[in-house]
């Protein structure tokens, strides 16, 4: 019986979505199918905190689907992890594990310290807050940007990036780099060759470790916390959001 | 010249806002004016991390309002403190304070250590979170709910609050009590009265210190990380959060 | 009714009580009495542990007049807070907060990571050590000396000042700057001028949080370890500091 | 091609090493071979630091086999992860990962904190280490002890262990269990359907794990700290240790 | 040559100081002298912040003439450390242990946590304050009052202390019993008996540790923030402790 | 009557211990005999977790014949202080110091924060877990390497560590410096002289904390964690570790 797991690009750009289905893909194990999917609402490409909160909607939206479609678990495909704690609570146990999670959890399997690679500098702050959340804030050394937006990705920032990596792994206590965007995912294979130290990806960790759970029978706490949201009317705009008693 | 502080009651229940506009108003200094509102979209109450992801869109909005009408600052009543940091990207620099931080804050003026009580357990983790972020871990000892919904709070669970208090003061390092629900301000003064220690509120404490900022010239910090979103499209139901170039 | 605010110079110099005392004014509110004093006894400045540790009889002293004389809470005006344990035991509940304490607290409302710039090098470890207690130990990003002495501050050290200011604000995670002596007060506009960041001066800052805890009647906690001294007998230069029964 | 990871029960007991074998292929993906070994010297079990240090040179004889035969990663199937760093040193890159290791990143990724249930108290320390070390000190809550020695594992003790969890389980922040002895894989399934909550088995976990980053082309860092060992005389009774040149 | 260590009571009881004497006299080694000596001035006992913060001019005098005696080292005889960082600047480079700070490192030596057993609870802040100072947050598990004030210590006391002790020794990770008051000094060989477990009096530890400075020729550092205090006139009541050019 | 302090060189080149001897009676009072061994098993050197492990049995084998012969505490002198925990399981509460533990020990007393200048980087990490697990993760500044190997240590190497030391001292919060490896002893007067502030050696360090142990009668804790091992079968090459009834 094969592992179902809905991989959610919380912007609303196909072209990246279809780059993380690829990435996705490429390191499902034979029995796992991939189903990469965006929102119909929110923003185009997420570079701040306000983008992320205003992806939130469009990702819970998602969230509904796949419990509805049956999927096994569930991956947020944006370094910042939009919405997790409140897809937890929709996702009636099923894991929902973020690339920014899964890359940090890999990087800190793999080594003592690790450093971010990211896009624009302003993201930095987001970073350091999941690091911190997450238990590693004395592991994540380093936060770099590239300074490319994420539409904007390709060779000449694969380049950059690649620097930046090089340059991080000669500071004390980096042994790992991890990309901070999902845009990126395409990216790890040429800059592992030129860093020669691991390069980790947040799509493919992320997927690996939903596997994991599924696999391991492990769901996301469902209780206290994360139960069900109490039901309640949603007003205006976002009234579609309302539970029902 | 009066100080204009927006009190933004991030749910959409008027009677709430009522009260929290009350709260407000007998704290304020001579020269300061209370503009409470409510969001015109999203939940009537919120009591989770779905409810509060959701209740974000109708704060920004609020925010962008009360930009437009050119208040001084901006308070975030509900102790989640929902859409923070997207806050301060569209608030030019003017202070965004939420409720949960202005209570730990004082809380950690007032003493060595302080308990929260608030209404449900399912709400406790993102108090954790949040005293985390703001540096109080060690601060905040004990997060404790009265198991009371937050628009059934009344005497009966004034009663119940005052005693979980009494209770937290005789534990070691608990010197107050942070009330965890903007629609706990009103109790405020019953419980101090009860307790014998003291009793803080968020929302007159994040009035008192919107004023100290906006007093003392101290915006917050707009550049890097804050600084205001990139132009971009939003798409679907939210393409009115869409910023222009 | 008026707020009496008791800002005490903790070393001897009336000159720095005076340039103190208006910078205090200047952020009042309407209804708030600025009453600045500097203790009989001790040292003409401050600059490392001997002298604030020898600072604190005279600050003491000040706080038992002011208790007399019915204000309604005090400011601690060095930056290394002398006394303030001690003072909140004979204060009976009213606010005492410092200017080290102030000062990082609205830091830490108006961004994730402040810098301190200090006068001499020297005093850098106790700023270290109240940031700590405080809870802003990682949003202390740097302590930086101008290395004028505290009553040598003049439109040169402003330069001074303001040339770290800016070097700071280049660096990961700082938003906003932290003067370290009470002595700066006077410089902040001209420095938040230069550098457009915020920059904070203890002083205006204390006066703001002293106000907010007055007006939200958040007393500081007086019972276990800051209750009223036990009686006790002092003996020789000390003697009168002695608690009758 | 297939994925093989090699599974090293750091202790001598061929029976215990079959339990774990069963748990590790109940959970592998298709294209995953496991390999159950373990050493040929050092203590039957493991109950201690004392043994668990002189498990360490009968782990890094397993390890040095396994690379000679070309495994692609490692499992360390004792909840103390002994020999860690010293493996990784001799592993050439491939993963290693421990049960302890991988079960608390499991439980990290499930829920807010979990409680460990192990077996003998004596060995709550290292737990308490271990947890540090990864990052997980403040998600570890609690560790509890069934007191019922590895080797004496059974049906009795897993209503020991069934009853601690339960327990565990209505402590604030606890939201999952990991079990603390690979001896204790068997029971995982029975103790979940008892406690209705996640219970993570570390064995289940790190081969998850290890696939994770085998299939995301993640390896271990081997430069710096983790690189091979240099060339040097072993003498006496570990001369079969000793590095060429 | 023999070794000399000034011993200072920081309270004017000499009934006090000659029992310290007496536990300081019991484990130096052959070649050592103790010097146990109290101020002219300040309180008869140290029971909070008050009485600690007007210790510290009688402690300074002391450290003064230990200086011109030549001593070779000091200690801080009350558990609240008192004036330590004052202390060194003008001790010139010789070690000055205080006895919280030298039962709390024993106490790190000698197992994985301790429990202090004090005198009265509102003393327990300053114990906390002080173990988080030194790096034993973490390793300091609980702050135990007997409720017996200093000058009342008798062996009623004792029995209380021995009960704590007892009680606080089956909480987890609490392998050894600080002793939190120079006046329990002589209790600690009943004590020890009674519990089992390692009982550690700080007067007798810091003997130790000042020794094992003054041996390996480690002194304390006296650059930067413990250089020599700069010349400065101090005023009125405190003018013999004016620094002279 | 003497106290028998047993120094245990980890590794098993003879020319090291002699110099650690050296340095341990040099610094030991007059009634304390010093005894240094070395194994007869395992590495000539250790700079790696490798060599540390496999160093490990032959530690716990000289602790075996220590307690035998009757000594009164260990030094365990290489700055990994290998085997420390199973060590103490069958020391009997005799206290184990090592010399990574006892120089931190010493420079945490000695000022705010330190350097380590140790051998080779690729031990680096080893010593920052150590300053963590012993609660001096924040006074730990800097690990620096002089990139000498453990028996290449001489004047050229010597000089590169008083430059390492004193670019360190330049450091914001680092006061003093931390001699890296047990070869360093001889060093530390030399290196003293050249840097002008305190300088640690770790065999002297631990010494002195040895005996501070002995005479204020502080065992290490032997119970919990740290009880004598449970009776166990070892197999194979260890079966001379086997535990009996």
């Amino acid at each position: 019986m094969s592992i179902r797991i809905r991989v959610i690009n919380p912007n609303t750009s196909a072209s990246m979505t279809e780059g993380i289905a690829q990435a996705a893909h490429a390191v499902a194990a034979p029995d796992v199918v991939i189903e990469a999917v965006n929102p119909t609402m929110g923003p185009v490409s997420i570079e701040g905190h306000y983008d992320e909160a205003l992806a939130v909607p469009g990702v819970l939206d998602e969230i509904r689907k796949g419990v509805e479609d049956g999927v096994d678990g569930f991956v947020l495909a944006c370094f910042g992890d939009p919405g997790m704690d409140a897809a937890r609570e929709i996702a009636g146990g099923r894991p929902v594990v973020g690339i920014a999670q899964a890359a940090m959890h890999l990087a800190a399997l793999a080594g003592r310290g690790f450093a971010v690679v990211t896009t624009l500098s302003r993201t930095a702050g987001r970073a350091w807050d999941l690091a911190e959340a997450y238990g590693f804030s004395a592991k994540c050394r380093e936060v770099l940007a590239c300074e490319v937006p994420v539409l904007d990705l390709d060779g000449v920032a694969e380049q950059k990036v690649a620097e930046l990596a090089k340059e991080a792994l000669t500071h004390e206590g980096v042994d790992s780099i991890v990309l901070g965007c999902a845009g990126m995912a395409e990216m790890a294979a040429a800059v592992t060759e030129e860093v020669g130290a691991p390069v980790i990806d947040g799509v493919t960790a992320a997927v690996g470790l939903v596997e994991a759970m599924v696999r391991a029978k492990v769901p996301t706490a469902s209780k206290h916390e994360w139960a069900a949201p109490r039901p309640k009317t949603y007003v205006g705009l976002l009234e579609g959001f309302s539970i029902a008693e």
